[in-house]
């Protein structure tokens, strides 16, 4: 039996670096994970990473051949192959990740941010498999997002396409991480939900279970909790998240028209009290010639780690260029 | 001499239809328009076209070869070759303007809405030459918009991409002609800066030689004339609307990273009173990341009817696919 043609998948987070061998179809042969170690200088990273890849792949009976490495990292600039100013390490400046890797091993490699490599992953094995326009949505820490239009990810004339976390909501609303005042990030995101539900424990008199927990202790989980035992003030957050977040994909579709919109990451989690809301929502804000048309999916990627697949088909897709 | 290759342009307008035989390097050799008629059912407006075209065709002494024909019209959808519903136009339904000039011409035909039209014109000869990345705005009655990325043109799931004048600005705002509250069309159109300068007439005490004028008698050229004279409540009417405008095209960046946006159409027109303002509070709402790196630029059509060269700029790139 010849042996199977995989990529390697890859996951620079702040705290781990996970990364998995990933055949055409989506299959994971094996995975594994090594410290990030975010205050090392990268070398060292990519050193360790080259080492666990190659033990490994020696471990995998079917010997798969290597065809190409793809990198999903916080900031990265897939033109350049860099990851710049990265928030969550202490790498300094510029960092040539692609070239680093290519040190090591001769294969093609490729890097992009998230939320692109998200999008890329949908398209080739979960949810947006065989559509052309679609957008894929990360509700956690931040709001992140990968926009494909005619089949292609849209990176733009720099890079950076696709920063719908940071569209305005309201030039006069809450201060973003960004430095911005009221941008979507400050609204739905996992952060944006407890800011909300702080809101609304002081505009209303309510009683709630919420009173009790200080604003560094709230979180997105807690408040999905509250909503599922029927808490007033933790439906309402969801409910305001959702508007602002059904708006502000109204205004997506007008850009650039997708057949579905895929909501992932943590908050997304919380299932049928965002999914349903927000659905409901964008549909009252949409123009009318794309009412009723736009499909809003959970994940389809179901097998293995997300982040690797999405890492993984990423370099796929420039394999098939 | 060998004939020259051409493409027919061709702009359908609620009152004039103007259409012109465009040579690969953007050379019109000839132009002329008939009227539309827009009472009449479209088989008759397509037929006085095919007439005219053929009479122009044959006063031109290099005859010239007709390799394809490219429709702008409103409301033209591009996958079905339709215009469907066409505001301007007592056209009932949905109409196959493609089937309908392919009965006359066995040459390759297209159709899109007049802003994509405006953009892909753009592209091939004016302002965006050479760039993969760019947004094209028509300022006018309306507020159109196409959007290109790797040098396509986005269509969307339905062909209905590129909608930014239904992007909401305010979902408590104006009433927009779409049904819907708050469409940066209700602010950024010529009909939209009319209706600021009317805000501020009733906001301020200021004096104006605009109190004089009704609602319905002012026009954003009224306006223009009164800003360039020094009137206080124009000015501010311009400058108000160059606020909104630049909120929404940093939201537009932020979704497709351009490397340039075009202004086009009447408002435009006004030039430093409403360029220069746009560009300054683009930038006050930009992500750090795009910030001082998108420019905003006139449009580079001069050459005769910019609507014709973009409907021929359509139908050249189809046949270079």
């Amino acid at each position: 039996m010849s042996s199977p043609d995989v990529t390697v998948g890859v996951d620079i987070g702040g705290t781990n670096t996970v990364f998995g061998f990933v055949e055409r179809n989506g299959a994971c042969l094996a995975e594994s994970s090594i410290e990030t170690r975010a205050q090392d200088p990268p070398e060292q990273l990519i050193e360790r990473l080259h080492a666990a890849i190659t033990t490994l792949h020696a471990g995998i009976p079917s010997h798969p051949s290597i065809r190409g490495i793809g990198i999903g990292a916080p900031n990265a600039n897939y033109y350049r192959g860099t990851v710049e100013y990265p928030p969550n390490l202490s790498w300094k400046g510029v960092i040539d990740v692609v070239g680093l890797v290519r040190k090591h091993m001769d294969v093609p490699v490729a890097i992009t941010n998230d939320a692109n490599a998200a999008a890329l992953g949908e398209g080739m094995f979960g949810a947006a498999k065989g559509m052309k326009d679609y957008i894929v949505i990360t509700l956690g820490t931040g709001v992140g997002s990968g926009l494909v239009a005619n089949g292609q990810l849209i990176y733009g004339a720099d890079g950076f396409a696709g920063e719908l976390g940071h569209t305005i909501v309201d030039p006069a609303g809450r201060w973003c991480g960004c430095g911005r005042r009221g941008c979507l990030e400050a609204y739905a995101s996992a952060g944006g939900i407890c800011r909300t539900a702080f809101e609304l424990l002081a505009e209303s008199r309510d009683d709630s279970p919420l009173r009790h927990i200080a604003f560094d202790e709230l979180t997105a989980r807690k408040l999905a909790d509250a909503a599922l035992k029927g808490d007033k003030v933790a439906r309402a957050a969801f409910d305001r998240t959702a508007r602002i977040l059904g708006m502000k994909l109204a205004d997506a579709v007008t850009h650039t028209s997708p057949e579905a919109i895929i909501l992932f990451g943590g908050l997304a989690n919380a299932g049928d009290l965002i999914i349903g809301p927000t659905k409901m929502y964008m549909e009252e804000f949409m123009l009318n010639i794309f009412r009723n048309k736009v499909k809003i999916l959970p994940s389809g990627l179901t097998e293995g780690n997300t982040a690797v697949l999405g890492a993984s088909a990423l370099i796929w897709k420039e394999l098939e260029r």
